[in-house]
């Protein structure tokens, strides 16, 4: 056990909600999806949002060998793997005779045998990946340091035909004895609300079948089959993994190669052939300056995934964002369209101001590092990077969200003739022209004196 | 009145629910879709998925000339024919003059008359029939012996932009008065429940219209507009022909043929000509096992009609499936991904068991022939037929609906490498191997030794 | 102020509904989109549609210059210009030097200004306005008459992702003070119905921001910051224009016949190109009897609008039709398929009857000018013009509403073989035959005799 590793080996079932888009970072911590962050209009009644509130993580999940969230940062690099498994998809990795006559070997069972098994993805630092609804998956983590995952599970998503409930299962380990204690006991609270007796057993799904069935679906004994279910299991759903974890998988240069000449690949247009479900990127890196989509030297970066660059969001419908504020920098006043906006800051700290439809404030605070606020469709919002700046990754409700800013060069007083801007704010031509005409930035911009904008809070 | 027919003449018009997935089929029960299969997204709070039912039929839907569900089984053959009726297509269907005299002087009036009218379709036993949202249509029994249909509308669909109640009308007959005399009252009860002062009339469509309305836009007197209104019909919502009921239809060999050639067809491109709406493929047979997508000699069969080979379901977003297990086979645990599952048993027994995502076994029991259960998207499913064989026909809340096993060789495990499968479940190698690899099946799978799996229902 | 003019000067912002289909006619009234129009499916509970009403104005809007609904009709030509800003869309109105000298000498500063903006779109009687969700517009009425829109906000959209609450903003103006004063009441009284303590300020969305940072955004000074957010204006959301609104634009002359000539390009396949959405086609008109689909010289007309003569309706999934009934013609039996309809009266009056699923009349009453009525999917209507003839428009939320008749030419009876008619009403084939083919018209229909079909209201 000389590191400790991370592996929630299929544990996370990403079942009932379409997506997860989950972003990998090191340091910060994790928040859950709050109740706004749900697309209201599949929720009874209407939406309160009246007064929007930065989020705290509420539950730390304990398990063997790690939490859910943790707030330690440190420089160390972390790498990571996964697996995701899809019913029906070739195992396209196995291992050639040579090789597996060593594995047999290591195994000390003396028996040859060959492992094969489906594709295996590395992620790192930055990587949002994509989990299409209903997939199983399971992670391991073989760096030197601890992995921070901030995971989107979308309820309101189309292709959740059920209730609002994040219907998640495990398909191994037993969840309930740690880890995923506390938050199912608010699970539970939930649904004790609404119909009283809510039994308190969360398994894994084999847990509920008769272990005669599992024998039988298996094909081994009773005594494996009860292995399955977890009884006995205390390790919680992130469990420590004694030695190397062996899997195949190609060498690291040679995947990064591939992962690069893949990248050029963007653009051409699909034959039907090239891509199925079963080799799909799913993975996509947010974090290299190189690839930002805006950028304003002086103020900051924005850089933004959707289903031009990685596709597979095409299915998802969701997006995302990485956005880089430098001291003092701002956003100016802008809304999103077609999209909800689930904000997780990262780094450093912001004031953030909501704004809905009547003209009311319904946000005006700071925001730190390891909050999480939720932006509803069509609310505005402007932000101002605190004294260390601000970072942050932002998951987005729509495939390809999209924004409108009321300032600057992309805005809609710009779109507009002078003449209209001076009788609709009753000013002069040339007070109309300076509000059209004096900030050129679109999205990020800097102060014109340093400092905070409004110094109270 | 030489044989009892069954004529729903343009008496069901399914028009708020977009579907209708019919299953034709000789003996067994029909059964209504229960509550639990409307899409629960759409429907107020949460869905309560503690405990499933197996349900039974709850009514018989009394009519002069049959009921909708009865139990009598024999092996006559039985075929039928069906209108739909589609506004704004053409009649496509149209006599000749030598016919036309014909047909005009069987029908006494002396007076030279040429029929014609919209395309019939013929269907037989194992025939799915897929109705798009709003259409009219009929259908007539010109068998020997009793027909029997399985009728899912959903509710829950894109195209009902109204609430969850089913709003079909009839155009023809009085189907308060017996016919759905009994549904209407399980509706009337719902819609007490909500609003106090629900009236009890329902007629059909043209009783709600002033009959001076019908007169005008029929161009006919009042007595037969009185008529259209079907105020003094007692025969309830199917009735008897006397006679024999006289349309125009190529005759049966011929159908055949070109129904045989269209079949080659499947997988050719579309330019947009050769099928519109008003002579797209309706009608397609799954009861043939030379047309099964997964078979297994010693296990059973599994036919599946989906949007690739049936291409209107593109439109209505359902599928379906038929299911065979021969004595003792059973389909270890698996879920879909994408779609809620409406089960019809139509033959033999089964025991089945639905367990939801915390572990928690929600359905546990045997299935009877006449017996319908849902299984709601992600909700993990097994079952085993018994001493006779299980057979029954599902339709999916997807028009491709897929599922994920977790056991076979394309299972979750089997797609994980052997030591992520030994970690999590805390085995060695060799018995993650085992559980990986000792069953070599799919999705039907023959047991290992006669019996049950367990003997205790 | 030689003219009374309208300018909603980018007051009104519909972001949180998709939609709104706008029809610019003369004369009539303005009447909001009531509760039953919005798509049920996603209210909570049941659809309460056992009596329906004709809704006359509940509100006349105030303010300075106009309000949205009046009486008055005269045959003045009205045209009006209208701005729909898209942010990043480029502006390419843009003024030459010569012209721009000019401008800036007009203005009184000396100064040398360029002015530009985006596409300024012109507008008529009868045209139809399609904004996209979450785009800002203005208007301008520069004729020698009043103007009335229609105004439909379709917040059962697809692309809203929150509540049923219509929540466009106001970018400029203070409409809390006059204008919108009592339809915001109404929401106020909607909104204390869930939550006791809904506070009263409906500004503009800039209201809602401290007035450092609207400095900072637009890099004004704190004077000019507060003039946005217009604490101090009392105009309402109409405003007047002092002098002529002075925009860039091309000759009238030019612009139609550049209209023309794209009007020939219907149907031309998109290669990508020729049309983004910064420049798609938003506006249509539906007055012009020559562009009728549907007419019968001796009963009326029907022109309908849907996505294949104006593609943008492909976003909003909504369409228009324009309806023409001379006097005493009616429009037999007919449902929607696959849309609600809202039906806007423009001239005359008409006998209305909407008949629900069990055959129940829902509304049987006289609808006149100015009122509107909402028609829900599947719901059977007929109408008869009054003596004076009866004009509407109508709203559908679907891009491509279909509707089936009952009754003559392309009915489902007509579809039918006599067989089944004469068997399904207990009718000779005689009668069965008349009751087919006696009307030949389709949807319009002219009367036997002269008068209203049935007197009594």
């Amino acid at each position: 056990m000389a590191k400790l590793s991370m592996l929630s080996v299929f544990l996370c079932f990403l079942v009932l909600f379409h997506c997860s888009v989950a972003y990998g970072q090191q340091g910060g911590r994790r928040s859950p999806f709050g109740e706004q962050g749900q697309r209201g209009q599949r929720r009874q009644g209407d939406c309160q949002l009246n007064n929007l509130n930065a989020q705290e993580p509420q539950h730390r999940l304990q398990a063997e060998a790690g939490v859910t969230e943790f707030w330690d940062f440190d420089d160390d690099q972390f790498r990571g793997i996964q697996g995701v498994m899809m019913s029906g998809c070739p195992e396209t990795y196995q291992s050639s005779q040579q090789q597996s006559e060593g594995g047999g070997r290591r195994e000390g069972g003396g028996q040859r045998f060959r492992d094969q098994h489906q594709k295996i993805r590395r992620f790192r630092e930055g990587d949002v990946i994509a989990l299409p609804a209903g997939v199983a998956h399971w992670c391991y983590n073989d760096g030197d340091s601890e992995l921070v995952a901030v995971i989107m599970e979308d309820t309101g998503n189309h292709q959740n035909q059920l209730d609002n409930n994040p219907r998640k299962f495990f398909l191994a380990g037993n969840p309930q004895q740690q880890g995923q204690g506390q938050q199912q006991q608010q699970q539970r609270e939930r649904f004790r609300h609404r119909e009283q007796r809510q039994e308190r057993n969360f398994g894994n799904v084999f847990s509920g079948f008769d272990t005669e069935v599992l024998a039988e679906a298996f094909g081994v004994d009773r005594e494996t089959a009860r292995k399955l279910q977890g009884q006995d299991d205390n390790r919680g759903h992130i469990i420590r993994v004694e030695g190397d974890l062996q899997v195949l998988r190609p060498s690291r240069s040679r995947e990064e190669q591939e992962e690069e000449e893949r990248g050029r690949e963007y653009g051409r247009r699909a034959n039907g052939l090239e891509e199925t479900i079963c080799s799909a990127r799913l993975v996509e890196n947010i974090n290299d300056p190189s690839r930002a989509d805006f950028f304003n030297p002086r103020a900051g970066r924005l850089t933004t995934l959707n289903n031009f660059n990685l596709p597979i969001l095409n299915f998802l419908r969701l997006s995302a964002e990485k956005g880089v504020l430098y001291r003092d920098a701002f956003m100016p006043p802008h809304y999103r369209l077609n999209a909800h906006c689930l904000l997780y800051a990262t780094r450093g700290e912001a004031q953030m101001q909501i704004v809905d439809n009547r003209g009311q404030s319904v946000f005006n605070d700071r925001i730190r590092e390891g909050q999480m606020v939720v932006v509803p469709q069509n609310f505005v919002v402007s932000k101002q990077a605190g004294n260390e700046g601000f970072e942050w990754v932002a998951m987005k409700t729509n495939e390809n969200a999209m924004f409108s800013t009321l300032a600057g060069r992309t805005s809609a007083l710009r779109a507009m003739p002078v003449d209209v801007v001076a009788n609709a704010y009753q000013i002069s031509r040339d007070e109309a022209r300076r509000l059209k005409m004096n900030r050129e930035e679109t999205i990020l911009m800097e102060p014109r004196r340093a400092g905070r904008i409004r110094s109270v809070a």
